[in-house]
This record gives C-alpha cells, structure tokens and sequence, in this order.
C-alpha cells in the first residue's frame, strides 16, 4: 500500500518553492504564457535530471547537463520556455541558453551554475535573446508559491489539457510533499526521458541519491510510454529537493523505497497524461507482455507493437486486428515460438496457440471500441514482462503535423 | 550503360512461362481475380527465394522455404493467392499450404517439392482449401503465355495499380529477357524482402548463383523501401530461370555483372512502384545519405528519416520541417557530429553546419509540394552513402488500416 495520497497541488505545494510564468512572445500569434520559472529558496537544496538520448541535443539540454555536473547537483531554478525548442540553432542557440542562465543567475543571486534551462517548440530556429532576457526581472519578481501552478500551462505546445500532479505522505509526524508537471502530446518515443517534466519535492535526499531514484522512476514511467516512435531533440526531466520537510530518504532502506514508490508514482501519473493527450490520439491502450524469456524480450515486443502504424491505426478503426499484434512481435527482434502465443484484449482472448481464439465478432469489437484497452500477449516462454502505455494513430495525428511549422 | 532495354512485356514473356489467374472467391464481396499460377515449362529450370524475417512467418513461407531446400532450387511452380495472407492460421493453414502444392504437382506432373506458395491479404483467418483446390485443374487447363499477365492484377490487395516490369537484352546474337510483378502497399519495411515479388527470366543460371543474385538484387532494391516500418508475415521474392534463351551467366565474370545488373534494375523498378503506391501516399520521396562514416551509420540515418512518423506527415503536408529530419538523424544509433550536418531538398539547402541554411521558405515550399522529392543529407564525417525510397504518411493511409479487416 502506497502511503502517498493523491491532493489538490502544483509544483509551489512542496516547502521552499516558487514559481512565475509570463507571454515572453516566443508563441506568434497569441497571448499564452510561454516562459515560466522554477525557484528553490532553499541554499541547501539538491538537483538531478535525466535528458534525451538524441545525438541531436538542443542547447538547453547540453547547457542543462553541463550546469547539473558543474554545480554538482545544487541546481535552484529552472527557466523554460515553450513556442521554440532552440535545437539545431547553432552558436546563437548556446548563445540564447548562456543568456539566459546568466540574467537569472543574476536576478536570483545564485551562481549561473545553478540555473537550469528547457525549451520545447519548433526546431531550427534561432530564439531572439531579449524575448527572454527582457521577460525575466519581472517573472523573478513576481515569484510565488501559487504562481508556481501556472508553470504548467506555460510549458504547453500541442497539448490539449495541462498535466500536474502533486502527492503527499505523512512520515513520522511530518508532512512530505512531491509535485510535478509535464508536457508532451508528439515526437514521444520510450527511450530515456521523452519529453518535459520538472519535478519538486521538500524530501531531504542526496544529490547521488536523487539523480539514481529519478533515473529509476524515469525508467518506470515516461520511458514506458510511446506516442509516436521519435525520440526528441529536447526531452528533459528535472526534479529539485528543498529538503525543507525535514523527512530525509536513503535509498535502500525502506524509507527510501516509500520515497522511490512516491517518485514514480508521480511520474506514471504524469506520463499516462502524456499518453492520453498524445497528438490526436483517441484511445489510452496498455500493453502488458508476459512469459517472455527476458525482460528486454519482453520489453522489445511492447514497443514493436506500441509503435507500429498498423496496430495503432486498427485500434483507431476499432478493428480487432490481432493479426498485426503477433505480426509485430515476430519483427521485434525477440525469441518466442509463435505457435504458443496468446492474446487478449479487456480479457477476451483474440488469439491462442498463435491462431484465431474463435471470438465472437461483436464483443471483440465492443472491446476495442472503448476509451481505454488492455492488449496482454502471452509468449508462454518465461516469467519476464513489461508494461508500455501508448495511444492508437488517427487522422488528427496527420492533421496536427502535417502543418505544425508552418 | 545497361545492356537492358525495358520492353512491354509479362511473366510470360521469357521463353518457357506460362501462367493463368482466376477469382476463386478468396477476397470476399468482389469478383477479382485473387488465385494466380506461373509455371516453368523447361525441366531444367533453377529456382531461388528470398522470404521475411519476421519471426511469425506464414505457412506458405515456411512452406515455400522448405520446398526450395528439398528441390534443390528446382521449383518449377508458384501458386500465390490474394484476399487471404494464410498467416497466424496453425495447422489448418499449413494444411492449406501443404494440400495446394499436392494437387498442383500432381496436376503439373511435377513433384510437390517443386510448387512454392505465397499468400497475400488478411492475418489469422484460415482459407478454405476447397476455394483454391477446387480452382486449380481449370487454372493448369487455361495455362498460357498470354494469361500470364493475369498474375499481375490477382496478386493486388490493397494496390491502386498493376505492378509489371519486363527487360531485355541481347548478348552474342541471343535475346535474354527477365520479367517481374510486384505487390506492396502497406506493412512495408525494408528487411529483407518485404512484399510480393515473381519474377521470370530465360536466362541460364546455376541454382546457387541465382540465389546469391537474388539476394543482392533484393538488398539494392525492395530492401531500400519503406512505407510504414512494418515487416510484413509474408514477404516473399521467388526468382525462376528456364535457361531457355540459352545465355548463361556465371557471377564474378562480366556476363553475371550484366545479368546482376538487369535482375537489380527490375527490381528497383518494381519496388519504386511499390512506393508509388504506398498505402495512402501522394508523395515519393528518394533519401539520400552522403558522407557517413560507415555504410551502416549511413543506412541507419536513412532509414530513422525514412520511418519517422513526423518527417512523413512534415512531406505530407508540404512543410519545410528540416529539424526533424536532423532530429530522426540523431536517434538514429549512428555517429556524427551535428554542427557539420547539412540537409537539402531537391538541391536547396535547408540546412547548413546543424543550423537553418537561411533558406528562402517559398522556395523551400515550393520543392516539399512537389509529388518528388530527394532529400539528401550530407553527415561530413567520412565517404560512406545510402539510398532509401519512401512516401509520405497522409490521411489516407489510417482510413485504409483503421478499417482493413472489418
């Protein structure tokens, strides 16, 4: 039993918290808020982050990682912005990033070492400095625990709804507190981060304890999801620990896993969000694999079915096409004897000994018809397995990025 | 220059073919033809295949795979269907697969070993042997060179047009020729053979250098497509040589390069159209990757763009989106640096040094709408290049798979 309950939140809940969001004009044609800071008044706070594995790396996440090793994780803000994700920018990207660490740097009286940046948005072209800079003074000055909910709203691009969680546990008399928010909807893809989350807590943990519980709750949660296959330039997850409840976790004991337990928690919630405004997606589908010889075989036929067109297009159609779900297993790259596989949808077995379970017609299609569907294949070759969270692919997925730079 | 001319011509056009297509009530609701037979005259005749690598093969593959190794290469038949891919079906389809090749032999006078199979259409739903056994004795009756050109269409599923192709050469006062038929559409990707492919040649060829042909031509040509990154349970390229022209080529001499080189430039032809035709596609798009620092990382970059759900809907809609093309660049395993990246398209620089080129956008517009396109990324890293063909990913390609098999 999880001692963490879900409450009302956002990333100023956690002790030692601030937050500010402003319309800077880095989003063209509107007024929406598009650049946010995240404060931690804490001097004795602590930072971890995970970052996307692209080779293509945007400015901010390069600056973001060098400043996390620099400042040996004391990192105490967060700037983002959305509207431009400052990736394949070149020198006037860095320059941008540099920019706007220094400013804040400046403006909070921290060390620019401690300032982390994030950006989300087209690729490839520059960001003016000054869009930035300009907005920062007053975004520090108006800092405040409640301002901080408008961070998620200002880290928003195609996304349809904002994506917060905040997570409480009473410990030992004291309260401790996790918050997060998160934006996502396309180019989601299960290889390391995926996409933006910032994360705060007033948990007392170590800056090497912290960077191995994120990478694990990481690995539990947004790396589990899968939108559309592609891995961007850009993703990036942050958590800063105030320690200000006082509460402090070791990894290892069992407090430690009450607080991984929590982290992830907070995280599967914040990415099954990402999932379900995943860019036109219609559908939350579940993958569960099950008696695969290994994990990573386990692991590599969710994926191949999370990520292939066929099946995501079949379960937009409603369409119980089991066919293509066997069919994406055996290019998966795991080993299975097809002749042993099993396959059900909410339940109802689709397919048995690798052929057609004898369904009746209607109640597959009754199944595949609802919001939210559980596909479980059984490979009957093991006890490893794995769990992915995907969306089916619909018309609006082509509407919404056949015309998103333009 | 190649020695091959392209002629009007069909799977009978090389001395020794014959063929014959019927409707044998296979794909229901239509009276299309949906059962075809090619049949080699000249007792001689050599035979090779290519097949899929997806784990979940279909019976006809297993099959066919299986009757190449016992004949030694000597099949002399193939027997495809269409409406129905005979996959994912258990005993009940290898009974198929298996009572088709009797009743052909015994109808050909040839042995079983002799007759290959292939299957195209619906995943996990088992034909009725009746429907094919009952249509072969007036199939073999109606035999001819002329009905050959019936295969092509009666191996269409999803296919908006007939693919054919016929070449042909003359070498010492001999004509050879070679002739091929394709079909494609979805569950397109580039692992081996990928769709349905017969092709026909007079030529005299050894059994084993035909294989070692085949398969080169295959990795130049229906290798280097991709229309969805699916890989199909029932690619399948079957080769079959009467020598009936009376020209033998032999691998590593001059001559084997002239055969390789026709057998390599059918194929390419073949799997162009099968791009054209791309489930739902408008556009063909060639990409071209130069200066890789091995063929793999080139083929990698290649293939991460040409499967990128986001650089397709991108061509779709006609938007000049380079950044997800670098962005597919950099998850795609290979190495290289991106500040030296360039991207161009249709010979417009789009990209320069990881950054915008500073390109005009009507002009860059201007080449993203038109029906080609040659993407070509230059990696700056070494000599190494790929080719890969692709379409783009619109509207219609999730109307055609939402609904397939219902």
């Amino acid at each position: 039993m999880s001692i963490w309950e879900k409450i009302e939140g956002h990333l100023g809940t956690p002790a030692g918290f601030f937050g500010n969001a402003t319309h800077a004009g880095i989003k063209k044609n509107s007024d929406a808020l598009d650049l946010a800071l995240i404060y931690c008044a804490s001097a004795a706070a602590t930072a971890a982050g995970v970052f996307t594995t692209n080779l293509v790396a945007a400015a901010p996440v390069i600056l973001s990682r060098q400043h996390l090793q620099a400042s040996r994780g004391r990192a105490r803000a967060v700037v983002v912005n959305s509207g431009n994700a400052n990736a394949c920018t070149g020198r006037a990207g860095r320059k941008t990033a540099e920019e706007t660490t220094r400013v804040a740097a400046k403006l909070l009286g921290i060390s620019r070492e401690q300032v982390l940046v994030a950006s989300t948005g087209v690729i490839g072209v520059p960001i003016k400095d000054a869009l930035i800079t300009h907005s920062l003074p007053s975004l520090v000055t108006g800092l405040s625990r409640e301002k901080a909910a408008d961070v998620t709203r200002a880290i928003m691009t195609t996304d349809t709804f904002p994506k917060a969680c905040a997570l409480r546990a009473r410990i030992g008399g004291r309260t401790v507190h996790l918050a997060g928010v998160a934006k996502g909807a396309g180019m989601i893809h299960p290889r390391l981060a995926t996409m933006l989350s910032f994360i705060t807590t007033d948990a007392l943990i170590g800056v090497r304890d912290l960077q191995k519980m994120l990478k694990a709750a990481t690995d539990a949660s947004f790396n589990r999801i899968s939108v559309d296959g592609d891995t961007s330039t850009n993703d990036t997850v942050i958590i800063m620990a105030s320690g200000l409840s006082g509460v402090s976790f070791t990894p290892g004991t069992p407090n430690g896993r009450q607080f991984l337990a929590g982290l992830t928690e907070l995280c599967r919630i914040l990415a099954q969000m990402i999932v379900r405004d995943g860019e036109g997606a219609k559908k939350f589908v579940t993958i569960e694999v099950a008696g695969a010889r290994t994990e990573r075989d386990a692991d590599c036929v969710a994926r191949a079915i999370a990520n292939s067109p066929l099946v995501k297009t079949a379960i937009a159609g409603g369409d119980p096409n089991w066919g293509r779900i066997l069919c994406a297993a055996g290019y998966s790259g795991a080993r299975f004897d097809p002749s042993k596989v099993e396959i059900y949808i909410n339940g109802l077995a689709l397919c048995r000994k690798g052929s057609d379970a004898g369904f009746d017609e209607a109640d597959a299609k009754e199944q595949f018809d609802k919001p939210q569907l559980t596909l479980r294949v059984n490979l009957h070759q093991g006890k490893a397995q794995a769990t992915l969270w995907t969306c089916d692919l619909t018309h609006e997925y082509i509407t919404i990025n056949a015309s998103y730079r333009t």
